[in-house]
């Protein structure tokens, strides 16, 4: 066998594996992603769905809990989609630390929330985006049992991306597809100040 | 000291430690940012920072190494904005064990490849996606020392984002921000399929 039949002998065979598994995974629902982990690529992953999904013509909602000097670039860009299949909300008042009020991050975390619940009671969305809601949950701002619960019974189409550091292990349990952001290295570790359309 | 102000304080620290270290990182400059790892995350977070590169009116450029029935829903989305500050090509011909022809698959890499180092060598382009190039790479399509030596030769402003499993130790070497996308779980696992909007 010369090297070219070799080379589409294992194609064919990895082609097979693939098609197989393909052919098995037959489940068509909404689904829940949960981006977490202390590195790079939780929330632009999350809006990069959002992207493919007004690519696809789908009815998207998003949520931005904290806000902060961050988050500038996307804010800008989606802006423009908004009324045209997208509903956007900045509702967060910048990070703890900025802020050093706990009943107003409190209440800005709970009026997010409302936003929130709302579009995961309305099967009009399509896929909804809750970016740095785990910061929330974790700093316990927002109640999770509470959170669970109203994902658990969204509509069955719906497709729901949560992002930021530290998911809780019950919103870890009840997720479709989760993915630890690891960081191998970062250029702010090496002086390199936030870059505009990289982090901001 | 009541608890309201046991969380300024504790802000406060935290907030003293976030700007110290936040003055710390002054290098200005263009970023390499490398996804890589088998879990969700590594093109939609390229597709995000596209996003935010666009929102910040920044010139950029897309090059797609992998087609296939993936990577439709980006594709319908951003090819709006083209001539409109983006360039987006998408010249993979499939997965490889889609095609099934080393020459094949070796000639679509050459020529996304060609595309890629045209804008690495133009400063017009602030932001470069190289998305699923560590496929080419692994794969052998592309020599790896080229690539290397384009990437450090590049404009001193341009930042550029690559994606795909298995990125090579060097270019995990050269690059600032390397993220590996861990899976802790995939709805694909639990037979579910790709879905619009999340996976394509």
């Amino acid at each position: 066998m010369d090297d070219a039949a070799r080379y589409r002998d294992r194609a064919q065979r990895k082609k097979e594996l693939v098609d197989r598994r393909i052919a098995r995974a037959t489940i068509d629902r909404g689904v829940l992603v949960v981006n977490t982990g202390n590195g790079k690529g939780k929330s632009s992953s999350g809006f990069g769905m959002l992207a493919r999904s007004l690519g696809h013509g789908l009815h998207c909602g998003v949520v931005q809990f904290i806000k902060g000097s961050f988050s500038t670039g996307e804010e800008a860009f989606f802006r423009q989609f908004e009324g045209d299949g997208l509903d956007y909300h900045v509702m967060g008042e910048g990070f703890t630390w900025e802020t050093q009020d706990r009943e107003r991050d409190i209440a800005a975390a709970t009026a997010a929330w409302a936003v929130a619940e709302r579009m995961l009671g309305d099967d009009a969305y399509d896929y909804v985006l809750l970016d740095e809601l785990n910061i929330a949950l974790v700093k316990g701002y927002i109640p999770l049992d509470r959170v669970i619960s109203v994902l658990l019974a969204r509509p069955g189409r719906q497709h729901v991306a949560i992002t930021g550091r530290g998911a809780p292990d019950a919103l870890v349990a009840i997720a479709d597809t989760v993915t630890e952001m690891r960081v191998v290295k970062h250029a702010f570790q090496a002086g390199i100040k936030a870059q505009k359309g990289i982090e901001l």
